[in-house]
């Protein structure tokens, strides 16, 4: 087992002692994964607002009231704290990890910043890793899961092409789906890819630009926090 | 010296016996390097044809008659030979690499690809890289240049955030402009996070979808090509 797999384990037994579970979100560049991020804070702080649908009505119809998932963020980044300040101005707590250059996280690196948490104060700590389909799919940093997310500008052929993360990932989420109607993606095909490629994981199409299919990542995130002793 | 750059120094060797030059297409996945290729392939064959936009009216007013230059393209995918079936279908030469998980092209596999190119017959090897706009961006695989693709969607702080590339690009392609009515791309910051990156290159502004700013990428290989000796 090489150095980075320890320093995973090491990761996870400290997890296991705060009864903290770790999600690892890994997709292209300008994929989405930040805003999503920032929907999700938006959501379970109770300070989600699209349009014109303010908390206090939608409060009242149970849809997406605050919830009691407290998650903190660690930003993976080549260079600029530009994602981690985006969440920091939600006053979600928030890590940035600059790789300097390097095209994934490293267990070392994660660990290290999991460490400086107040983990006993968290449910969940979100890992946004470096974008790149390709490398972090093949690196363990300690999560319990992988996420990918896929955007519909990207094409339907994608899981095919990256196969290796669609393989791993526990959930799949498809986004910016409020741009189907200008790009030729063929959501059809793109979910028959991914069933030959995973079976299990749930897809969730989403947009969290107008917040469409938000409130079924929630679900996914509570049921996963869930799952850890 | 690395072997990769041995490798890279002997390709550049070949094509200079040869009088050919050699381009490095990189960009994230799904940011249109397949597209842009199609559509430079229906150009160049005289093929081009967008909507309404025959070629015989085209051909008329001069704007995208058949050009003399004659390319090849070495596809770099992970998995699956899609990419060079699309080209393949446009009657081009091409020839599919496949890293087999590998997150770039290697010199080496680039060299026995253009090895096999019938290189008396042509002008222009185009090399499209794996669909990553970190890694590829650090290997020399022998071209003269490489060339940055980016899509609107992806978001106007991708040179910022992935600084290797945009630096080391002598064309930048910012690419998807269709979309852009659709998307909180803001073109004006991504042109000054280029130039605080790289003041030289030029910066095309195109979609490969409706043919827009296409002919003056075209124009760019040929000034690209008359460059090689």
């Amino acid at each position: 087992m090489g150095a980075n797999d320890l320093w995973a384990q090491r990761t996870r037994a400290l997890l296991k002692k705060h009864h903290v579970i770790m999600l690892n979100m890994i997709g292209s560049p300008g994929s989405g994964k930040t805003a999503l991020l920032e929907q999700t804070v938006r959501h379970i702080s109770g300070r989600h607002m699209v349009g014109r649908d303010s908390l206090s009505r939608r409060g009242r119809t149970g849809l997406c009231g605050p919830t009691l998932l407290k998650i903190a963020v660690l930003e993976g980044d080549i260079e600029t704290k530009n994602d981690a300040e985006r969440l920091a101005r939600l006053k979600c707590r928030v890590s940035q990890l600059l790789t300097g250059g390097g095209c994934h996280l490293e267990a070392k690196m994660v660990h290290r910043a999991a460490r400086d948490l107040p983990l006993g104060q968290l449910d969940m700590v979100v890992v946004e890793n470096v974008g790149n389909l390709v490398c972090p799919a093949e690196f363990d940093i300690g999560e319990h899961a992988k996420a990918v997310v896929l955007s519909v500008t990207e094409g339907e052929d994608k899981p095919l092409k990256y196969p290796v993360i669609f393989r791993e990932a526990k959930v799949i989420v498809i986004s910016k789906i409020d741009l189907l109607p200008h790009v030729p993606f063929k959501m059809k095909k793109c979910l028959a890819y991914i069933r030959k490629l995973n079976v299990h994981a749930p897809v969730l199409q989403l947009s969290a630009r107008t917040g469409k299919g938000v409130k079924a990542w929630i679900d996914w995130l509570e049921a996963f926090a869930g799952v850890m002793p």
